[in-house]
């Protein structure tokens, strides 16, 4: 089973349930969840064997995202306990116009203020086929940022391969800073994921004739995205999420992988929203199952956008379809009849 | 901050969860919502001075209904507590092409009953910016009719704009002693807003073209109402809510203003709804909003359809947006793009 | 009140709140429900003395099963107890292009194994206006296929009208073996059901230019189905439904009645789905009800579809519906409106 | 299995769950129940053939009554529909030093409106064993006492024995009015069950010795009450229960049954509270079942008492022990061990 | 109605249902305390004029904070908006042997991170008739310590007195600093109120002969520890909490209030606890009461104790008993009969 | 760390939510559990390397099996998948005098039919430090009992100490059976763990003076039933819970430790029970932690038994406690005091 090395951090998750607004909640469901462990739970899910490394505190609901990820199948060995805080995100799922709203609240988490020290990579990545991180990582903070450099300088002297999810979060800095830094970061970066928001955002590359607000969808201008981040970082392939908005109960989904020059596009589904929180993780996670089974870019583009459309028709940030559930949707049955 | 002035019943909704029907039903959410009332949680949301006046037992239940109303910043104050019982609904929401189901016990409730003596309007409405009544309180019997004039009368004499809701309920009166008694309320209304069948109900004016059954939607027919509505009554303004129901889990959804000799329309929504029922008054409270804050025609209109659009995203009845989330859907982001 | 037997398996039905995965479920919803239980639980509803036959252990969770039933106001008297087990089902809801999935677990359950001395036919079809079953009821096992041939023999020499809704279950048993099985049985039946699957995969007929992954319905092709059926076994009438699953959330829902060679059709409905399971069953009891009161070809196959449709609106497998409500779809109104 | 006639009124019982307050709930549990409806829901636990006779609404809420009744096997052929509404109860369950409380909203409920002339006692009465009413049905009004006086007569005539709990409550009658009625209605009672507050308060008995605030027991004053009651009215046997409140959360219970002069005292139990409410009814359940099966007085108050014991283990009003359960506890094993 | 005010932070309250352990739970129960913010609860449900002061994110989690308190009659029209984050306390509720946990995630609250020059306490006071503070406030950081100071100066400027909880929170601060810093602000105090643990930890302060983790009650030991409180700091009135753990399920519960010289003690309680969080907050609020209101020390004390033994019987930190109920216990009635 | 193999049946239990009986459950609370499974959690959760070997269908109902003991730490590499079913039991928790009742349905489980071949024994116990199972195990069917001979024959080979908890199972097999096949399996034991009914049971050794139905206690007897085990089959030690039945809702609960002649008794607890199933598997995995921590005698029952305690104060069949929080209650500190 190929080895997959996910790094970043994992959050309580605090949603009201169903459709109901934050001020009318008396309770809320509670998981644990973040860019990098979506990817990592992802991947377990499909049988690999995928590690997710961070740093969370000492107590019990440090314990507690530690189990949410064994649950799933992800190897917490190498997670780090300490510090004082697990960072949260309140999550209020919108429904018809109504957009769903998060408000974070992880300033100073356990992994945010770990030290580098305290991850021993040559170790970590000891036979490690893959490793993954998110531009959410080194935006939070100068530890964490360097952290997240030292892990890639090891994967580049292992010879493992890098992916990583653009994944902008104005609340912990500016375009500016994150364009600066990442720009940095991309040069260990063989497979780069984004939607077209990051990669303005981030690297201020464009297409024209998008307006996400009004859900619409240019395959050029998407192809230019992904041909010029390609162009200016030498990544081996790079792939991009389309997201087409109509409501908050309904999105156009569909994602194009840039191999090599070519593009390829995955197929087109309109999904119904259960949650849609963590559908650009179940991408990336498809993505990447793809590049370790060698699966042709089609296919991998199939599979990943499949994946992903899919795991917004599940609650939580967690994709939790099985490799084979993925492939019969590749294979077109997107019927919903009862498997009995 | 203006203070609007709201007067009617509040009553205990009870619904099943989810869209179970009452005979499947254990337990009831419960809440506390009435068409007055909702348009004083409306403006008190939108950061209004909003009272609402009633009775209410003086025992738990009609505490809970203050609480209620506490919660979401409305002014309890001018509440009377008294009498037997709270009034009751019961609401089975619908799905697709079955219809949500309002069952009502409210007959001889605290504010049926209340003696107009309780009630000293002049000073409930010293310094009110507004007063807001619909059809339901009159129709609640020989006492609330005689309060709400006693409103009326005070809030002419302090010169106090009045807004009202048709709101024809058959259960509580028919339509020949609907139609004699708003009749002669309507001297008092500077504002009267209305769907198609309550001008129907209560005065007997139609549009034609028009099957609300089978969700058509004929714009004219609708300036015909509002125009028929204006001319009869002097009101200075007239706004219609047009909804064309798909089926119990999709509507279209827009509403018109009717201002001096000109119609102006909103914007149409396609809805997934999670609970329409307070729809209108949310509508109604968008444009007490508009006019207190002297939008223009359009914005007025535009805001009203849009609030009430999202209120229909939300369970029970209140509508509980905040201003600027009413504006971004106005302004064309209707996307439901999540807000990080 | 007309008298209707409806014999075979009740099991108990586990499923995940909403949308939830198996494996994210930390409680099951608990109803009690079968093929045939769920048609006399229609039956029921619509006022008929609907009586349901079985064998559930003489335990509590048999017990729950007998209480479901009486809830609903079915006769439970000729329900027999002992055995081991109750069948369970459990089922995941789908959403969007998300599958929902059955498991069974119902091996040796109590009518599986019960004796055919159990059950005495002549006492329990005295009276009666008609017997359902299904094919999954022979799929049991020799027992209870001997039962249900007991039942049918008792059935014909009391002159009693016979339905039965083929309900081809792979788990159970062979195509071969159903196919052998379900023919020596045929001549029993008056009304046959059926979808399009099962008389491909009992009795080897298909229509050409139908694939039901893709959600294609080809009216022709189910004429062609019904009139095979028909023309093969006999029945005095053949019922197909017709189901287009665009996803797992909406499916467009219809189906046609063949009478003496003549094809009726029923509306088409695009319904959002809240619980499909059972729809089948709903059209079944729709359509015994339309002949034991003599409803016309095409009033009473209106109806079936009507009434499965709103069946696939309710949560569980029982369609829970009233008579006035379906008839009232039946006219016309499924724009979901709010009853007062 | 001999038959049972209850006659009274359902209700809706709403309450929080768990042991939150009013003010805190934002649901409540529903079910449906009464003094009489619980007592024939007892002896339908039994196995016996109790039917409840009352009148509810047309409407959904009135079947949800029904359905409750049916799924614990009690026999409502005999419920008339129709009318306005069904009665209300809240329910706020205490804990420790906080007492439960009851706010009825029972006024103008169908029962209390009904004519005597939709009650055919004749046809309800026919083959019945035993009768069973409460001081409440009379307090509901004329009409429903007119109804109780004819039921009666007819049990007189037919022969038909009768048991009345005497039930006070302060809310629906004065002392005066209770005390006068309801010992016109004695003569046609043999089996009267009481607690030791009722008697005080409707015919103004009184047991020296005891404060019931204080949860003092004194055996001699029971005794002195039963005495009393069977002496003025002639009773063949007279039934008191013990309640000892120590907190809400702690009772001991007991009871004890006065057999023509000899009283028999049942077993003394500390009990642990999940719901309390019920209590009275399910040991009257206990004594008919006693009588209708000839048990021998001790034997007879030992299961009444046990069997009124355990209805306080469980939530909601109804008392859902089979006859072996009671049994077993009578036996001696309330040690409350894991039965596998 | 007598004008309070308390000052001091509100935190989100996150516990699992029931007594779930944290790394069992899916789902917390939301609400919104702090020691302060629990005083003014209660006293607004004994019908004061309670203001609760603070600072609160402007985000919807802040709002919600605002609400739960409006909901329940306290004033929050002091209460700033800004910052970053609410406080966080997770709960474990414990059982049997087994510990609640409490886990603090308060730190940069806005409250903590608040400047003295957004409260003018001058205005804030204003015809204020109590101020009440605990010892947790200081312990957040030397602003709102600044805070505290600046209301306490204006209290003694406007001579509004003042109460304050000494409440040490060894998370907060060491024993050191709590001392040397509620030494100074203890000259602004005439009511002291603490359990035998804050004495010792804050001011070392002890009593012989207990020992808590034992449940011993020795009267004298408490006595003795409210002398020395008032003789060192010149308090008019000093009470004292008793309790006696015997488990997380069960404790003794009393409370002595030392008043000039004199020790008066409250009722001694078994309660069996549903919540025990905010008890010793509902003691406090019950003081206030008695002292705004002029009970008589002994009145005062059993007012306390009553109260606050009734809290511990309420779901969340909030003491929601009114004036009534408290004395009914007060007078005796600790029967937990249920109230009709 | 320590390796512990547990080798045994993992059941899906399904329990109705607090208090309710089966009979008014519309959900169940699911989670994963068995004799065996239980002790492994118990280990893990202390940080041992604890192993469940098992086999469970490969459905996703096997699955959620698997993620359970994920989540709390256990290894559950060596989980065979295939088999048609997993074993299944109901649980309904009693109160007060109604005893907890288990229904089990487990016929034909996976483990119950899976082949000896299936585990490669040197394999699963290499480098291993303890075995452990229970008698359910081998009365589960020849398969199951041949694997465990299988396993105890590589243990005594590979010289991994075993322990067995007799743990007799009425609806498994006869006591005769039981006898027979478990004198057979005590050759392989060095840690005999049982109650006095298993022991009666099994072996029929008894001790006189105790009838566990009175709840009553005889530390002599136990020690005798603890002598006569060790003497029959020569156990190094053999451990006996004592649980003295006062209620469904509050027990006694100690246990005794016989070790080499000498017998060590635990602490006496009165524990509120919040879940009892589990508490002798608690008891077992506390045991074992002792024995492989080289506690000395006094030290290992003390911990057994407030481990198991404890256990019982949490929902599930797992011990969700850590060694530090057992040690607490060990060192003393059965308060239940908040720890903040």
């Amino acid at each position: 089973m190929p080895k997959i090395v996910c790094f970043g951090e994992i959050m309580l998750r605090l949603n009201p349930k169903n459709y109901l607004r934050f001020v009318q909640a008396n309770e809320f469901e509670a998981s644990y969840a973040g860019g990098e462990a979506n990817v990592a739970a992802s991947l377990a899910g499909y049988g690999m064997d995928a590690f997710f490394v961070s740093k969370v505190p000492a107590h019990e609901i440090g314990q507690c995202a530690v189990n949410e990820l064994r649950r799933f199948g992800v190897d917490t060995s190498e997670i780090r306990r300490g510090g004082d805080r697990l960072g949260i995100y309140f999550l209020e799922k919108g429904a018809s116009q109504r957009a769903s709203k998060v408000i974070y609240d992880r300033a100073d988490s356990a992994i945010a203020l770990a030290n580098p020290g305290e991850f021993d990579w040559d170790s970590i990545l000891n036979n490690a086929d893959w490793f993954h991180f998110t531009g959410i990582t080194p935006a939070l903070g100068a530890n964490a940022c360097a952290i997240t450099l030292d892990a890639l300088r090891t994967a580049r002297k292992k010879k493992v391969p890098v992916s990583c999810d653009l994944n902008y979060r104005k609340k912990l800095w500016s375009r500016e800073e994150a364009g600066k830094t990442m720009a940095s970061l991309m040069e260990y970066v063989q497979l780069c994921i984004a939607n077209e928001e990051d990669a303005a955002d981030v690297f201020g590359i464009r297409a024209e004739g998008t307006d996400v607000r009004k859900g619409e969808l240019s395959r050029d201008g998407y192809v230019s995205v992904a041909k010029q981040l390609t162009d200016r970082f030498g990544f081996e392939k790079t792939a991009i999420t389309l997201r087409g908005s109509v409501s908050a109960s309904e999105n156009f989904w569909s994602g194009l992988l840039y191999d090599r020059g070519e593009a390829f596009f995955g197929p087109d589904y309109r999904i119904q929203l259960v949650d849609r929180v963590g559908g650009g993780d179940a991408f990336g996670g498809g993505l990447i199952y793809a590049q370790l089974n060698n699966f042709d870019s089609q296919h991998g583009i199939d599979f990943a956008v499949a994946a992903s459309a899919l795991a917004q028709s599940i609650s939580g940030d967690y994709n939790l379809m099985r490799v084979d559930e993925v492939e019969a949707l590749v294979k077109g049955d997107g019927s919903g009849r009862v498997q009995r």
